[in-house]
């Protein structure tokens, strides 16, 4: 306006560079605007039942926008992400969360079905809107009933600041999501976990990276069986199931983001004859650990370096295997194609083979090698203002079989928990605090001497701003001689890992080995067969927060819990999130 | 109070004999309560997924108390039903609609998803309560997506007050579901009919009656297949679909009441040997009519007589067949078994044939054999105020296989109707009025010229207690030379069958055939190939009611409206209704 203005004046010389450096300026600032300003990024989502053949074998699936996986959000720190997800499935209700988002300010978009929100119902369509304050690898997927395990994900990666550089150096970027795969429809595992008797979902058929695996279709009866249409249909041949393709060209160094959303599976992962180097983890600077193959449990993320060091004349498998349970599906294998080779040149390579699957040292000792990188270390406070011991079980609950915490098996409230603590409905969940330490004596080392389990779905409330330990502490289950990995993920927070362990956790020495130096920040951790892990964290973001195993069925099962802080912070929550039990009389 | 004070006073033998008397009254009192007085009838029903067998194929069902069909209500005019209704899906809304209830006064438990009330969420429990004014045959099922084709259904039968007489004698009674079945699940179904391309549902596999039938396993390849879950289960020795027995003594008469719950089919019912004698249709007596066999299409309910008056030494078969569809399903089967046979002791007999699947006439003609019963007759009035023509046709939306009337293919709203109306929440629904005849000049023995449909949840609205007319016409499909039966249906009210016409009907000439003598009441009227049907209701029941094809895949594709009348008279909505949509910011 001045420089319009100076125009009529007297100094028109002076106005004229005055006009220039306002366009330049102008010009300058959009610019900006395009490249460097936090951007608010909206998406128009849809979610529908998509016929689909990841591994070649067809059915229902949950995609967004008729992809799978779902579309991948790229952003940058500072950047809004507005999501509009319309719910176009006829009878089920969706949520979406953001893995590894901490949502502060904004706890009710954590997408965690009756914790942050009512789910969204048919025909509805709920925004999403939440800022990225953090660079790295993160995702999003259903969070509700056992939907991840119907498809219901994909990437949301998040680039650090114009100009900050990450401490290593890589030529390329490439992401994969890899993944478990059944042929039975997520109705019928949720129906068989709570069928008296227990039918497990079984070892997977398949396991897929990026969305493609490949079944061995000799093994489905040919042609269509008349009236049986829930017959599978395989066709090696379909688009859907070809192997992902990894490009890279000869003598160049990538960096391949890689995440875990496995239903159930602990998957090691392999690039055929080449080393990696383990360079972040839960987007956390690492010191940097050559590793031959990576174990990924559910819910984590890493990025590694390679570089095409290898005979630039053949292709190579990228292979993910089963580890922690008896394997009993095939290595799920991509293509690390080096160019210009043709993507259809396949290796002659048999495919990658994995550690032996129940070399549980071989796997804490690869995760007790990440820690914080040297210089970006974030020191844990010194000392917990509050200690929960966490003995996980299997259990029995009217004969259903149940995971349960210190003898509680979670259940769903029909109300948000977040709204019924912001808003006193004390009907809307259980009052009674669940114990922070196992209530009776126990052994880790048989099945539970009392396997009975009490339903629960009370709150762990902590003090704004204190300091939570928390140790889990693996056990046998109902099976003599068995104790299996799992994979524990916070909302709303990263924990520094501070300690493994074997055996009972003893408070009174354990604590002595914690790393308070440079224990890594993760918001996932596995917790190894009879053994046990200690994480802390400060409990300083005003909201509802899900603590649970990643595995989908166990999660479903019950093995999880909920953690609150602040939320008399809050201001009042969006109408968008409420309508659901009690919360529909508010 | 009194007997009880003369007890003081002089007259000692009276008061004695006042005493006596009291006590008996009270007695009595008390058996009238049990028996005669209405009852207020409280019900408990958990909804879960199910693995069952209804025809030795085991697939998820939706059971209510693990059972299924779901449990018999059995109650008495005047009775007050309250059915507290937990939903224990993991992520799927349910309802429940009392199918042929009309719901005065209590439009809300009319259990229409986004027409009556918000689905029930996960977790929650719902309360329908409501007063069966009406004696009859009724049933219940889900009114969500395609929920009644999962299993999701079951009998509601109300007897007469004390004393009351049916205008016909029976020795007793029995009753059977009659229904089709399909081993794709409901989630596949629904998937396929909206897909691109469009995929049918296709033939059901079986016919069942009262929930069991039996599918031939020597279709099915033996074995399980390595990693296929979904590859069906089928074991013929399995008791959840062993023939369903309808068990009989020798000479004596039965009242038979018969409902259908068909996804698609019409169905047609045989007793082996046996005539039937109709007596009711849809609850009201009609004047007795004797068949051989018996088509009952899908919403539609029927009483028929029959004697066990053939050689008592063997059993017969009850047998359903389809109709109206090329068949490509084998025989549905029951035993009519002759007490003392066992009911091991199946007929050697082949299975009952019905009538050629293509004779419409046949089909037209029974239907025209339904009226009012001579001294039953409930006249309708002489003239609409309104006259509704509803053109019904298959279209094209986006490349989507739809049904429509007048153009317009119904999509749910994701608001409910009736708090939309009431509420005046004027953006949860088209404001624009759907037209009241076809919209374009039109051909019905061709496909549509113009084959695009428009997306409407538009209402039609009626001047309360005023008389409307319904014609619904049918019309070719998108195949050439193809036409199909359609059941409609209509919540909240029965309407008069005034009249069924081939070809196009003619507003000019045709109401003067119109039966105003003995025109028969129902709730459901099937409208058959290039053929039209007049109807004739009083719209007097404040609410908002769908009409609708009770062909399940028909009306997920489009092909139903909704009717409203005199929602201004009503209270507010129960709290219980809202939370979803729009309605979660009242």
């Amino acid at each position: 306006m001045k420089a319009s203005a100076s125009l009529v004046g007297p100094g028109w010389a002076l106005a004229k560079f005055s006009v220039l450096t306002f366009l330049i300026l102008v010009v300058l600032n959009l610019a900006m605007t395009t490249e460097a300003r936090p951007r608010i990024r909206h998406y128009k989502w849809k979610v529908d039942y998509l016929y689909f053949s990841p591994d070649c074998v067809e059915k229902v699936i949950i995609a967004i926008n008729g992809q799978f996986p779902g579309p991948t959000i790229r952003a940058r720190v500072g950047d809004t992400i507005v999501v509009e997800l319309e719910n176009g499935l006829p009878t089920e209700g969706v949520v979406i969360h953001w893995h590894g988002i901490h949502q502060v300010g904004t706890p009710w978009y954590d997408g965690t079905a009756f914790v942050s929100q009512c789910p969204i119902n048919p025909g509805e369509t709920f925004t999403y809107k939440f800022m990225l304050s953090r660079p790295g690898t993160y995702f999003y997927h259903g969070h509700f009933g056992m939907q991840r395990a119907a498809g219901f994900y994909g990437s949301l990666i998040v680039d650090p600041e114009h100009g900050a550089k990450e401490p290593f150096a890589y030529d390329g970027e490439l992401s994969i999501i890899i993944n478990d795969w059944w042929h039975r429809s997520m109705y019928d595992q949720e129906t068989g976990l709570f069928a008296i008797p227990f039918r497990f979902v079984g070892e997977p058929q398949s396991l897929l990276i990026e969305g493609r695996g490949r079944y061995n279709c000799s093994l489905v009866p040919s042609g269509s069986v008349a009236g049986s249409g829930d017959c599978v249909n395989c066709n090696s041949s379909n688009p859907q199931c070809q192997p992902y393709i990894l490009p890279v060209e000869p003598g160049k160094t990538y960096r391949l983001r890689i995440t875990s959303v496995a239903s159930l599976s602990s998957l090691n992962f392999i690039l055929e004859g080449h080393n990696m180097t383990i360079v972040k983890a839960d987007s956390y600077n690492v010191d940097p650990v050559v590793v031959e193959n990576l174990d990924v449990y559910s819910g984590e993320t890493y990025s590694v370096l390679f570089t095409a060091n290898q005979d630039p004349s053949k292709n190579y498998w990228a292979a993910v295997n089963v580890r922690g349970r008896k394997p009993a599906t095939p290595t799920g294998l991509a293509l690390l194609n080096y160019l210009p080779n043709p993507s259809s040149m396949l290796p002659s390579t048999p495919s990658p083979v994995t550690p032996v699957w129940n070399d549980f040292d071989y796997s804490l000792n690869q995760s007790k090698l990440i820690v914080a990188r040297k210089g970006y270390e974030v020191p844990p406070p010194p000392k917990p203002d509050r200690q929960l011991i966490f003995l996980t079980t299997q259990n029995k609950l009217n004969g259903r079989m149940k995971w349960a915490i210190n003898n509680i098996t979670y259940v769903p409230t029909s109300t948000p928990v977040l709204a019924a603590l912001k808003y006193g409905l004390k009907k809307a969940y259980d009052s009674i605090p669940p114990p922070d330490i196992p209530t009776h004596s126990f052994s880790i080392n048989a099945p539970p001497a009392n396997p009975n389990a009490t339903v629960g779905s009370g709150v762990y409330t902590f003090q704004f701003g204190s300091v939570v330990d928390v140790i889990i502490q693996n056990a046998n289950t109902l099976n003599p001689n068995n104790s299996e990995i799992h994979p524990w993920h916070l909302h709303g927070h990263d924990f520094w890992v501070l300690a493994y362990g074997k055996g009972i956790f003893d408070p009174a020495t354990d604590p002595h080995s914690y790393n308070l130096k440079n224990a890594p920040l993760k918001n996932t951790v596995p917790v190894f067969p009879y053994g046990w892990v200690a994480l802390r964290f400060r409990a300083d973001n005003p909201g509802v927060w899900p603590f649970h195993c990643h595995v989908e069925p166990h999660f479903y099962m019950g093995m999880g819990v909920i953690f609150a802080e602040g939320w008399d912070r809050l201001p009042n929550l969006p109408k968008s999130v409420l309508g659901c039990g009690l919360s529909k009389h508010l």
